[in-house]
């Protein structure tokens, strides 16, 4: 048995972290931590929930970094490089969801989330945790940092496009749409019932932060630094994410080159899922699920190639892809424990 | 022109009350009062807004006491009791539409609220502000203390009944299911879209302060003090409240005696629609309009009548009641400003 | 491996059937039946679904017959009488999801399913499904007739009350809200998305079916029939039952006998929650579980008894029970492939 | 008073026009038309509704010819076009809300709707009705084709872009989110509660016909034919578009000549605001109103321009539109019975 840790369990990544390694078979969940509720009970938070007999413990580093196996760190920004920082003393696995360890270059990081790292030399350390794209060094990882949601949903779309040079790069535009646990669990004005349902709106448009760490992993497999327009809206729906995603074909690409792209990319894939020309999934084809949908239309009347893809934000874009990771870090299976099928209902 | 003040306009109720006082023909307002966004433009709490471009002022009572013709307080109870009090000294028409100044008896208030009235004598003085049914009195009165919104739908729906011994009162039961913005404009936990949306839920079951205003107005036309159950829900929409109401019927009370009793009380009702036997009303019927609509069933098997009623929380339950209650204080039609159909879309 | 095949997968107590037996490690789905949808991949309905591979193929008794271990039907009323009688040649396990097979008395079936039970003989040999309370019988029927999801919430959060004689028995009162899975796949005007958000409405107020399947178990343990009032209402969320239920109690009934029949009942039963006298369950602590939650509250000002009860209505009010009948006949662990934590989010 | 009839009330768009034309002070109704729900109150169709005691009766061109001073045609493309080519013999204002009469070119109308128009010489008289930009033609016509609502949105956002030749023509791509509404009233498997709940699609990706509509009024103000990329997406909210638009800016193009373009064409408009550099409309802004407004952020990063806007697809996207252009036929303030501000709760 895999023992676990999750600092951060109180907040929606770290609950449906919680969520999916309590139903792991090789895991043994050993710290379930939250600094604001330390003491109560998991159910008091999350009534009904299978771990909900669990208490929440305050953050104990020296008995987590002693007794565990991998660590969960599900923590804001700023808070979780510093956590890490302490914890990477006792020399175990680390998969960290937060924004602070994503990034190659420290300056961009501190720039995009205005704050100093700690750590730099760490960040260095740390693999990129995109499971299909880095594998191999996932496998031999000591810190992984977990994608952003958004991230995990652009770049999936766009990699094997670029690297196959079938695109103009400079023609990027990701149009965003996500569920409302991606904006957290603090109750604020904005994400009241009564603000949100009926309701649609954008946010951040040009400066989100999410739009770095999609053009640091884009311009890795492009000669040139990759520049694209990215803007988040929130759905009045809990979960998943759709991206609608434009961009202008390279003059003589065929549809037979995207196809052969992505099949190249993830033929052996089981979470992703590349529908055929013409295709488009929807959000419920994916909630509950740890898969990516992606569909493609050409419209060849304006040489332009529109993509939508669709994952769970709290899966995929978080929490299931930290447990695919931890699974790829243990020769485990790529799913276990995860489902490959959404809800539907 | 009538010349109103509203104190608490940041609020859903006030907002509410704004948008139907701004388009009242015979209205004009001149101040929009809130502690909270004072100096804030309207239109920053509420974007779009046919008052968004009105600035909120700090409470000033005496400019507020001079200026009005008819004073709105849509504050907190406790609050609202002393802000009337102060008010009160300029002999202006105050419309409340707290809990403060709504009983009879100061000791069933402050049982009820754990809080003591500062104005015991005063709270004696207002009116009831039932429309239907305290019509006269609201005419001549010079503090209105505007019923509360499942108290409006419930009275409403029994009070015909009682009055005409049609039923057994020791047995009546309502269940109440009531949209999100009944709870207020406070971001609190519970509210969050994620932990509202795809949920249901009963709160204060047994325990629900409109119960005892409720049994305080279901008494007047008893012989007996009137007891009963009262269950409120939070229903994941954003305005309406649907009552279901159970009650025994007398031995020899037929369907006519229960037609005639209603017709009697509200057939030169503009907002009062009572359906026909079997027929049962939808939430969507109601909302965005200041009308109450009344189905009602005989269960023949058990000699029980279900009645099913709904209205918009916000307009008869709220804002809606209280600009009829300014009508009929002075002398307009008592639907001047109001709609009396819903949305539906 | 248990060989199962689902007739009458395409609707959405099927397509959830389909989605637990799929994850169900004992079990291996030889045919996906719909007569509908015959020769169409699964997934062509479901994108997304964890069976969408499969191709649903029309019913061919013969080969159902021949090849199944279990058989599940989950047809309309009517039809699925005239399927199961076919069927029930083959000497194989039937569990029946329609109201076809509840009733001990063919008369009261067909009083209120309006038609001719083409087999009332089989009708008498057919087992009701409510797991937790003919658990002994279902191990070794032949045809289990699974309860209906109202039915489950309401017989197993009164029966133990009844048993115990702790009640007034003519006195209950359920006032019932669902989510929108439980009216069926079809699309009809009522169940258009504009006419459901943000709506709310009760039917069949007094004389749903569902009525007479609670009354007949309620009966069996009282020395009385025991006669109800039940309302369904439709709520706009797409899971989930929650049930408030009302009744006297009984004049020297204490606190402690009502704990008492509820933990003698339910405490080795691992999909029944009670919670302590005030606490009050919620929809999603339950949506994506099996477990039903049951919480109550003494009033004691009028001596009454409030019980407030959810379940997942695809789920323990359908197909969950299901697959825990299966579990029962087969002698495997009752929550083997089920869920007892909800999704919350 | 202006005598109007409705033909096709019984539809989304219909309704809604005759709720706001009930409230119209210059307007009686005098034929409310539907061919499916001839004979029956408008009220069984919508309870509730402000017409609800209007009964529908079938189309009588003669009758409706002959009594109406304007005639509002709310029917299928295909169907109105032979309705209004049998009215306009009587020589009376129409406004025809389908996509019939929108087209210079019949060609073009015809390969996008795929049916041969019965009358392209009436459809070359019929004038665009987009209120804010054909103003004075409107005032003239006999017929109007009311514009589409993703339409509306569109080209009212970017006209003065282009006018202005501030923008690379070439770049523009449409991504627009809409209600259900927007889907008619027609209960699809696609519109169930079940399958748009929760859920968000994009659909007829680089085919949908509103694009060409688009084109063709953009194209008026440009030296070259505008083609561009338009992708809708159903939003699981009943009411309101968001379209957020992206184009490259021309080389010099400055901050200060978008903002005077705005201003230039919308200045004198009560119902379109134009928001300052940055910020960003909501979809609650305008639901309940005529209004449109348009946010704008420019990425100076990349040179492009994002825009945001948002109206309420069956008021100013068409119904509200229809009477605003009947306000403009009748010399009457454009605004007459229509609101600016939004519901926002």
């Amino acid at each position: 048995m895999i023992k676990v840790s999750i600092i951060g369990a109180s907040g929606y990544a770290g609950a449906e972290l919680t969520r999916l390694l309590m139903m792991h078979e090789d895991v043994e969940i050993i710290n379930l931590c939250s600094k604001s509720y330390a003491n109560m009970k998991f159910g008091e938070l999350y009534p009904g929930h299978i771990a909900g007999d669990y208490t929440l413990s305050d953050i104990d580093i020296e008995k987590i970094g002693n007794e565990s196996d991998v660590i969960f760190t599900a923590l804001p920004h700023g808070v979780s490089s510093k956590t890490v920082l302490k914890l990477s003393k006792y020399n175990k696995k680390i998969i960290d969801l937060s924004g602070d360890y994503r990034y190659d270059d420290e300056n961009v990081y501190e720039k995009n989330y205005n704050i100093v790292h700690p750590s730099p030399e760490l960040m260095k350390k740390a693999v990129y945790g995109l499971s299909e794209v880095y594998k191999d060094k996932i496998a031999k990882a000591d810190i992984v940092a977990n994608p952003g949601c958004y991230t995990t949903c652009a770049i999936l779309s766009l990699r094997p496009l670029i690297k196959n040079k079938l695109i103009d790069e400079s023609s990027i535009i990701i149009d965003a749409k996500s569920g409302v646990t991606g904006a957290g669990r603090k109750a604020t004005q904005g994400l009241h019932f009564c603000e949100t349902q009926e309701n649609f709106k954008a946010y951040k448009v040009a400066v989100h932060r999410h739009t770095s760490e999609i053009e640091q992993e884009l311009s890795k497999v492009s000669d040139d630094d990759i520049k694209l327009s990215f803007t988040p809206h929130l759905l009045p729906v809990k979960r998943g994410i759709l991206e609608t995603i434009y961009m202008a074909l390279n003059p003589n690409c065929s549809e037979k080159e995207i196809e052969r792209a992505f099949k190249t990319a993830y033929k052996d894939e089981c979470f992703i899922k590349v529908l055929t020309n013409g295709e488009i999934p929807e959000l419920k084809s994916v909630v509950g699920s740890n898969s990516l949908h992606i569909g493609y239309v050409i419209d060849k009347r304006l040489h332009r190639l529109i993509i939508v893809s669709v994952l769970d934000n709290l899966i995929k874009g978080a929490a299931g892809q930290a447990v695919q990771n931890m699974n790829i870090m243990y020769g485990l299976t790529q799913d276990k424990g995860l489902n490959k099928g959404g809800w539907y209902l």
